[in-house]
C-alpha cells in the first residue's frame, strides 16, 4: 500500500521557505519552488516564474516577507490561481489575512491562513508548532502535509485568527525579552554580568508565566476580587523598580506601561482590585 | 547533643512577618513578635514595645512596608539597639538598603539587608530564595536562622545588592505579566477566552524564558552581530504587533518600549545587530 504524497511548492526563500521545502521534500513530497531573485533553491527544483511553480504543485506555501510582497507575487497572476489551494504563512496582520483570504475567495482560490510559532531551525522538528485560520474541510484535508513541518493546531474558520493568536503570543515573549534586558541592565550597575543574571531572572520568569495562567477565570469573569498581592501592593513593588531604575541612571521606558497601568487602575479606585485587573487600562481604548 | 537555637524577634506582623515567625517557631527558636497596631500576634509572643521586642532576640528580622517605616520605628530606640543584630527583608531602593547600612554602622548595630524572591505562603518550602548583602561573616553566622525561611543565597559586602537584583528580577516578571495581558486582550478581541488563551501564551513565555540566556555573552561583550532575526527583523514583527493590536483597538502602551528600543536601534543605524542589542538603550541614559 503507498500513501498518495501530493506535489508541493514552496513560494519564497528566506530561511523559513528553505526550512519548509526541504522538509516537505525530504517527506517524499515532489516539492517545486520559486524566489524572486533566483539561485537560492540549494539541491531543490526551481520554476522559472511563480505561476510555474504554483501549477507545478496541488499546494503551494507561502512565505514572503508581508502581504504587500505576497499581494504583488499573487495578484498579476490571478487568472491562473483558479482552483489551486494557497497556505499562506506570511506575517501580517488579522486584517490582512482577512483581505487576503477574501481576495483568495472572490477569485476561486482555497486559501488557508497561519502564523508560526517557530524558528527556522525549528520547522519539522518536536517544539514547533503552525496556528491555521480558515475553511474547517481544507485545514483537515491539507493535514497530513502541514504536519510533516510543526505540530498544527486550527483556531477556527475566521482567516484572521492565526495571525491573531501568534502576534498575542509573540507580545507576551517580546515584553518579557524587554524586561529581562531592563533587569539585565540594571544588574549591571552593580557590575553583575548578563551570564550570571540572566539564567537567575529567565529561571524566575518561567516559573512566573506558570502562575500567570492561575489568573484566567478572573480575567474571563472580571472578578478581580484579591485575597492579598492586590494593585496597591503591586504598585508599591513596581515604584521601587522605577525608583532604583531611575536612581541607577537607566532610561525607565520599559517600565513606565505596567506603572501607569497600576497608577490608572488606583487612581480610579481600584486598589484593592486584583493585579491582573489591569487588563482593563488595555481593553480601555475599545470601549470607548 | 543538641543544637544551639538563638531567640529571634520579628518586626511587622504583615503575611510575610506573620509566615516567618510561625516559620522560626516550629523551627524551634523562642520567637517574639511586634506589629504596630497589636493583637495580629496569632499564637506568637507579643511585646509591648519594638525595643523590648528586640531585646529579646539575638537576631531581629524586620518586614515592614517601607524603609520610611523602619526608620520610624527603629530611629527613636536607636540608643537601645547598639550590638543587636538586625536582619531587614522590607522592599526597597539599593540606595535605601545603602544609607540603612551606614546608619547601622554608625549606631553599632549588626545589619544584613534581604530582598524576598517569595510569597508569604512560600516561606520555609522549597522554590522559596531570600537574596542577602552586607558583611559576609555576618551572614555565615546567621544563616543556620535564615536557612529555615527560604534558600538564602548571597550576593556580596554592599548592603544594596540584594534590593538590586531583586527589584531586577521583579522587572523581567512585571514586563512580562504585562505582555501576557496584552496578548489575552488582544485574544479576547476575537472572543478566545483567557482560560484558553493563556495557558498557550505562559507555556511559549517559559519556553522562550530558556532562550533568553543564549544572548547573555553578547550581553556582557557588546558583541552583537546577528546570524539572523537581528534588529530590522524584530522590528517587522513589533511592528505588526502594534498595527495589529491598534486595529482591534486596544491601548497599546505595553508595545510601546519594545517598539521604541528597536525603532531607535534601527534609526541609529543598527538594523543588522542582533535583538538583545536594544538593552544599549536601556542603559543609555546611564552613559549621557
Amino acid at each position: 500500500m503507498t500513501e498518495h504524497k501530493p506535489a508541493t511548492t514552496v513560494i519564497g526563500m528566506g530561511g523559513m521557505g528553505r526550512a519548509i521545502a526541504e522538509t516537505l521534500q525530504a517527506a517524499g513530497h515532489t516539492t517545486t519552488v520559486w524566489n524572486r531573485t533566483p539561485g537560492r533553491a540549494g539541491g531543490l527544483t526551481e520554476a522559472e516564474t511563480a505561476a510555474e511553480a504554483i501549477e507545478a504543485g496541488a499546494v503551494t506555501i507561502v512565505t514572503l516577507l508581508t502581504y504587500d510582497t505576497v499581494r504583488a507575487v499573487l495578484e498579476p497572476i490571478t487568472g491562473r490561481l483558479r482552483g489551486k489551494t494557497i497556505v499562506n504563512l506570511t506575517s501580517g496582520t488579522p486584517a490582512e489575512a482577512r483581505d487576503m483570504a477574501a481576495w483568495a475567495a472572490e477569485h476561486g482560490i482555497d486559501y488557508l491562513d497561519g502564523g508560526m510559532m517557530a524558528v527556522p531551525p525549528m520547522i519539522g522538528k518536536p517544539g514547533a508548532e503552525i496556528l491555521y485560520s480558515g475553511p474547517t474541510p481544507l485545514f483537515q484535508e491539507l493535514r497530513p502535509v502541514l504536519d510533516h513541518l510543526a505540530e498544527s493546531t486550527y483556531l477556527g474558520e475566521d482567516a484572521g485568527l492565526a495571525s491573531l493568536v501568534d502576534l498575542a503570543m509573540l507580545s507576551g515573549m517580546y515584553a518579557m525579552f524587554a524586561g529581562l534586558l531592563h533587569g539585565t541592565a540594571l544588574a549591571a550597575t552593580a557590575g553583575i554580568p548578563a551570564a550570571e543574571f540572566m539564567p537567575r531572572a529567565t529561571a524566575w520568569a518561567a516559573a512566573m508565566a506558570q502562575y500567570a495562567t492561575g489568573h484566567a477565570p478572573a480575567i474571563d469573569s472580571g472578578d478581580y476580587h484579591a485575597e492579598e498581592q492586590n494593585v496597591t501592593f503591586n504598585k508599591s513593588a513596581v515604584d521601587l523598580i522605577h525608583r532604583a531604575s531611575r536612581d541607577q541612571g537607566l532610561d525607565t521606558l520599559v517600565i513606565e506601561p505596567v506603572k501607569a497601568l497600576l497608577d490608572r487602575r488606583q487612581a480610579d479606585g481600584f486598589g484593592a482590585d486584583s493585579f491582573e485587573s489591569i487588563i482593563e487600562g488595555i481593553k480601555a481604548r475599545s470601549k470607548k
